[in-house]
């Protein structure tokens, strides 16, 4: 047989586009040459820790079993050549272990020419709005019928995902209008996160209400569930019945007014990332209160999330003297939401299925008349985490059908003839 | 009648322990003295903003409809007094409005003497742990049979959130062991979080398993799905079964090993404190990553949160200078997770349900047997929000009692004589 690539630590799929031509080493680094000139270092421990052997990983669940702290001494280079199938082989101390390194893997994980590896899966588009503005729209009247993990799954799915991790917006439609098949939809995706509202919820008008969101009146742009320590990543409404005047959907991209804050009222926009609000969603039976900025950036500077929501703001608890900048700050991000220039409008039709990034857009609906017909959403909430675990998972069955076609075309060019 | 007092924005209880005593003010600032000398200013836009008038408040949901910017001008006092009630009146331009607030809900949200509204409800007690601990335990064998909302759920659940609070573990005792029970347990406290492992799930040894947890290998000091953008706040487990040999359970404080290698080996800490580690938790059909240092502090320096779990950790990318200290730091916190000075160690009893903060504390077991019997948990995750928000219900019936008692015995005390 020809000699095989070993094992990853993982159960992903990784085609070797590059090939390794030399190695070299000290004790602690390794420096891997490859065929585009590329130089990439590794230090002994990261390949020690990263190895994709039974003494590093259990075979049953690739999950790591090795604890780097009970070696006898810090991993240590002793030697290291390329192999016969194009692999990287290196023997290492205190061990004297001989660990075997896939190089498709190996450049994946080239942290020497990394910059960040905290790069987005989707370049993130901020957007405003505007009266010729729509949302990306996808025909999913095949999507239920399709079956999981398939390629026609996949043709819905993945531009779907991918409007909602550059963008924070999609709508799909033509999808069937009975209650209870957002889960069904859900499912396609990931787990529902259930909160005190249910696991779907239905948005219309109710008699006692427990929430704005239930009654008729005109709701100002918010992100829903502020009061959490953290807010639901996604939001999910799924349009049952829509026959009433008014109740307009609007949109807008939260980073988007923020970097107009930002540029315009850069005091405000520094204020809005400092003052602790207090957020409050009381009831009878719960009594929820979260304390953070409307704006919170990440250890880069990047705006990670909004929140933003008027009627589930508490009493503001701050230091005195802070009080009423924050007010100064707060009303000019509030001009901001009433500009037409953020705003997304659009009409919810039955079998609409609006999705969208509950810690980034801010949404908002014009006041209806309850009585000229009904308008009846289901809605649910997942975290980002589904979204993004189900978009790498596209993203891994296409390098599998890359490694697929090319070990069947291309193994004896890039590797010996098998040996009897 | 005699004069009641004002509503307050919310559904709580704010019983009057304090009266006021007299009022001053200028246009955009009052000043209250109380009868215990206290002085607490106010601003004229929070108090505003904070009105439960019904210009102010949806009545229906008491959430805000009020948006401050649509107002014509910055909220000006242009009187105030102290009504036969005991409450502030003010009259506010432009508006010229007459809003009237509740001292007891006044004094609460004293903004001008509060140091930090962010105090927990239960102080943070961090321990350490020894043979000679055990966890905070309570008989919970009537949980079950007590009504919701009633004092004798209260006389479990007060306790049993108040050590959960404050130390991050709880233990219950004498529960039944039907499969599923936890779930009529968790509905006690708030909705349980879904992941790709279910609602609840089971932890026993499985053929297949996705998870070194299904297997019967020891797991080291860890929390639960750090591979989320915000891993669960809260881990049930409830022993079903347990008659095998080993399998001890191990929790220990993450929050007190982070406060001893801050003081044993402060460059470790801070390292731990800004390196971000790649966790990540691939299976055939799911790829979740994320990107966190393993210690959290937050905007005030105090610990956060803990994402220590070296089987759910990917490749390190970072910075290749940063790489050798990286871990160096990381072996100095696993040999403290080794060392008994922190470990919590004991046996599940079935019918034993143990709740944690999993943003805290790490668990882990030992090894089992899975020849010499059987060992069942079944677990499930829940947000730190619920615990909180059902801490803030069994006060708020405390104060509702408090209010009750005091307005029978009290009234002719604090209130002039009805007139007819």
């Amino acid at each position: 047989m020809h000699p095989s690539l070993p094992a990853t630590p993982d159960y992903d799929a990784w085609p070797v586009d590059h090939q390794l031509v030399d190695v070299s080493h000290d004790a602690r680094v390794i420096t891997l040459h490859w065929d585009d000139g590329r130089t990439s270092r590794y230090h002994s421990i990261w390949l020690r820790e990263n190895a994709a052997d039974d003494t590093t990983i259990n075979p049953a669940t690739r999950e790591r079993i090795l604890d780097l702290s009970s070696l006898v001494a810090w991993p240590e280079i002793a030697s290291a050549y390329l192999d016969k199938a194009g692999a990287l082989a290196v023997t290492m101390l205190p061990e004297g272990i001989e660990l075997r390194f896939h190089p498709g893997w190996l450049r994946y994980h080239d942290y020497d020419n990394t910059e960040d590896d905290r790069q987005p899966l989707v370049p993130v588009t901020t957007w405003r709005g505007g009266s010729d503005q729509s949302p990306v729209t996808l025909d999913a009247s095949g999507l239920l019928d399709s079956a999981a993990d398939s390629i026609d799954e996949a043709a819905v799915l993945e531009p779907a995902l991918q409007a909602i991790l550059g963008r924070g917006l999609v709508r799909l439609r033509n999808l069937p209008t009975e209650p209870g098949t957002l889960a069904r939809i859900a499912e396609r995706i990931g787990p529902i996160r259930s909160t005190n509202f249910g696991t779907l919820f239905d948005v219309r008008a109710k008699p006692d209400p427990d929430s704005n969101a239930y009654t008729s009146i005109a709701l100002p742009p918010h992100v829903d569930l502020p009061t959490r320590e953290y807010h639901p990543g996604l939001q999910f409404l799924h349009c049952l019945e829509n026959s009433v005047s008014g109740g307009q959907a609007v949109m807008m991209d939260g980073f988007a007014v923020a970097e107009a804050l930002r540029e315009e009222d850069p005091v405000a926009f520094a204020t809005l990332t400092r003052v602790q609000w207090r957020f409050a969603n009381t009831s009878r039976n719960s009594d929820y209160v979260w304390h953070s900025p409307m704006i919170v950036l990440d250890d880069r500077g990047q705006l990670d999330e909004v929140r933003i929501a008027d009627f589930l703001r508490g009493p503001l608890m701050t230091h005195f003297n802070e009080v009423d900048e924050a007010y100064r700050a707060l009303m000019a991000l509030q001009e901001r939401l009433r500009q037409p220039r953020f705003a997304l409008r659009f009409s919810y039709a039955p079998g609409d299925l609006v999705i969208f990034d509950n810690r980034r857009l801010l949404h908002a609906r014009d006041a209806f008349a309850g009585d000229t017909g009904h308008r009846w959403l289901q809605g649910c909430y997942l975290e980002r985490d589904e979204i993004r675990s189900r978009f790498r998972i596209l993203q891994r069955r296409q390098r599998e059908r890359q490694v697929a076609d090319s070990s069947t075309t291309t193994s004896q060019v890039t590797t010996a003839p098998a040996a009897p």
